[in-house]
């Protein structure tokens, strides 16, 4: 694509700075419209070494409300963000609604030069692509527009550039081993952009190439196409599109559904006691191999109302050393997260690998609680078992231990609990008059949470029904899935 | 202190044993209490190599509800930590309400280590330990229960248990350097522990040593004065304690009344032009320089409604290279922010060394609309303006330059502005119904404003009064006042 593409020719120097007086302004106009129409915008800028997108970036961003724009600067992970998953660091910076985002280098610049430094196999590689389209594609399902732009000189026009940089004292520090290696090598480095292009070239985050032979036509071209992008948003903001319910793509492992499960288990209190401590034991010591080996565990609870999940994660904790885990109570989003991707608030609780990271509630509310209440549409929760899954295979590909755990009760056991809950004073704080409320939609909830599991139930996620009519049969069930995923996951990378 | 501590006798494993369980069931109850009350707790956990901290922590926790706390592993920095001020990244992780956060290790191993390695000057550590003093008590002030422990053993019981450890290829990694030089320089470590705590030994934030040469009773002792401590806060807690109101310690610099300030300060428009475009050039190359010497800058604005700030800051903003600033404008807090310390929210928020943040109002909330509208009580704003202080005392520790802006007008000036706002469709969104309710408190304002700027202008932060009932006048100002005050650091740094 890149390798083919047919530059639209420089205008005249005249005509560049009128047209540039007028999309200086017309850009600044958008930018309130955008925070009218509450539009996230991310921008991407990618490209070649002393192509100028710093520059360019500095005089685009002059005319805008400093107030509702972020510039980032994304070269290298540090040595934090190498410890969590390969989208971390760019999920988590994602902008709200109604703000800009401008990103000074991206994924792109990561796994491409990964890729020309042989520094991640051809594997890993495509995998990274596979994630990078997921991540782009759900940014514009859930709204967000993404503009992404590749800051494209010949080989001859950079190398005479890094000369100048160079021959300066001034500016000699911003050349780079890898701007040289880079020019040394660029057709090779161009083969691999024009591939990595073509294959994330989405109707849903276009590419868009800006000839950066001269600072003030690139500044032009990126201003016209940024209004246009956004024009474009807003138009299709208000027509309440739908965004297509794709099909599954990840293996998938039978659940059964909430009636057929058999809730008469239970275990006796002398077995229970021997049990729970050979378990924890267990637990506590390959909670020390996992912070050896550097893998990442994520627990997640859900369940109904009173069914067990706090006393069951107690059980689990207690057996963990409290410097390497850390439990997160999941209540309804605040501001900041609400401006955002619903997920986002969970990617910035993830944990460091070798750590464990426990959710009381999880991001399956979008398929509960909020497609019940009505506080997402009906795509947007329909879309999100497909979202869900991919963020899980994310924790996947970032080898992490994933279990997630449903707390089932049956609803007389429920009425019983609550009831208790009413008449005991220490226990009152635990029961709410939203609790009761929830209650009365239990038929509307089972029937979303039977296909919630069917549907998100993965081979390298998979649901786990805990029986809970009796906790204790459930807190020990509990550590025996933790315990036999742990070791299948040790097992696997010890091969 | 330490040196002189006097060991509770341990009691005999049967009455040990009785007490534990009593003292476990206790800490879970408060818990529950402290949550109701809202109470943030924050436990520190200092002590010698091998004296079996975390194990204890391992115990301490296991009776409590994982959702209400967190533990915290505070060893060296991280590169990313090491640009920021020193208290940053224990200020960050301080509990919220409701909440405890264990902390094993702190700011004490931080600085005492750095001190014994020779990595920082005496004036250095005593700056920090200052530093330090002010922090506990600032948490104390603002409700945070803090509880410090230190966990001791003698030189012959670490070096036994050292040895016990490497011995174990299953326990070898846990035997640091570090542990191994301590034990060697036992004295000279138990000296400075001995004036660290002594120095440090606060009514606000107490000491407790616990005895660990056994682990249950380690347990038992950290249990007992957890306990009492939290019900000393919880009792403290429900009677309105005010703190005392600090006097000032810092060197002042003058600043006006507002009735005083020249408001007929003009600029022509040629004049205007010019200065702009010189002085942005300026400020851009500063920008550069300041980078490069890894200088933070704070530039704070605080104005009427209506005076300008937007557009001020936007013809700074306009000079900066993108990638190394932001502007955080700054509303009313959420609900993570309220439920801790208020300036939380902007340690949160300060950039990187060599990076600009400019914020759009600030933590000088607290004494304006806080105070007017009784968002806090008297005592609170009151304690403010010192406690902020202390705040951009940090910031000046970490060598920062910070720029504090009084964005100027007159009322009438005001009225025209809000006038015009209203009447054109474009500029509508910028004026709400609040504006004219805070014009209407002009004369509360105007004294809480002429106290802030009158107890908070320090040498090292001092404010500046922008007159901006011309807003290109006060435009030109601000880049001179920022321009000099970098210049000023810039020259100070090279001596």
């Amino acid at each position: 694509m890149l390798k083919e593409w047919v530059k639209e020719p420089r205008p005249t120097d005249e005509e560049l700075g009128e047209r540039l007086e007028k999309a200086r302004t017309a850009l600044a106009a958008r930018q309130m419209m955008i925070k009218e129409k509450k539009l996230p915008v991310l921008v991407i800028m990618d490209g070649w070494g002393a192509a100028g997108k710093g520059s360019v970036l500095g005089k685009v961003i002059r005319n805008l409300d400093p107030r509702f724009f972020k510039c980032e600067t994304l070269t290298a992970p540090t040595d934090e963000e190498k410890r969590k998953p390969f989208l971390y660091r760019y999920f988590v910076r994602i902008p709200k609604e109604g703000a800009i985002a401008f990103f000074d280098g991206s994924w792109m610049g990561e796994v491409t030069s990964m890729y020309l430094h042989d520094k991640i196999s051809e594997k890993k590689y495509k995998s990274h692509l596979t994630s990078i389209k997921r991540f782009e594609r759900q940014l514009n399902d859930n709204g967000y527009l993404v503009v992404k732009f590749f800051f494209h000189i010949d080989e001859k026009t950079q190398r005479k550039r890094l000369k100048e940089l160079e021959s300066d004292t001034y500016t000699k520090w911003r050349v780079t081993d890898k701007d040289r290696w880079q020019n040394k090598h660029y057709d090779k480095c161009m083969n691999v952009y024009d591939e990595y292009i073509e294959a994330t070239n989405q109707f849903v985050a276009p590419w868009y190439f800006i000839d950066s032979s001269n600072k003030k036509w690139s500044e032009l071209q990126m201003t016209e196409i940024l209004i246009a992008s956004i024009d474009t948003a807003i138009a299709n903001a208000s027509t309440e599109q739908k965004a297509p319910l794709l099909q599954n793509t990840f293996p998938m492992k039978e659940v059964p559904k909430l009636s057929e499960v058999d809730l008469s288990k239970t275990i006796s209190e002398e077995d229970y006691k021997k049990e729970l401590d050979k378990l924890q034991d267990k637990l506590s010591e390959l909670h020390n191999e996992l912070y050896h080996k550097k893998i990442p565990v994520i627990i997640a609870y859900e369940g109904w109302d009173a069914a067990g999940k706090g006393g069951n994660i107690k059980r689990v904790a207690g057996a963990l050393d409290p410097r390497g885990y850390e439990v997160h109570p999941i209540a309804s989003p605040e501001p900041a997260e609400k401006a955002r991707h619903y997920l986002w608030r969970f990617w910035n609780r993830l944990p460091k690998d070798g750590h464990i990271a426990i959710f009381d509630r999880t991001w399956y509310g979008r398929v509960m609680v909020e497609r019940i209440e009505g506080f997402c549409t009906e795509n947007d929760w329909q879309r999100a078992y497909n979202e869900i899954n991919e963020f899980e295979k994310e924790l996947d590909d970032w080898n992490a231990v994933i279990i997630k755990f449903w707390v089932h009760i049956d609803k007389d056991t429920q009425l019983a609990r609550f009831t208790d809950r009413q008449n005991t004073p220490e226990k009152q704080w635990k029961i709410t008059d939203e609790d009761w409320r929830n209650r009365e939609k239990w038929d509307q909830y089972e029937k979303a949470i039977d296909e919630m599991l069917a549907k998100t139930s993965t081979k390298f996620a998979p649901w786990h029904i805990l029986e809970s009519n009796d906790k204790k049969y459930a807190r020990i069930k509990a550590l025996k899935v933790i315990i036999k995923a742990i070791e299948d996951k040790l097992e696997k990378v010890k091969d």
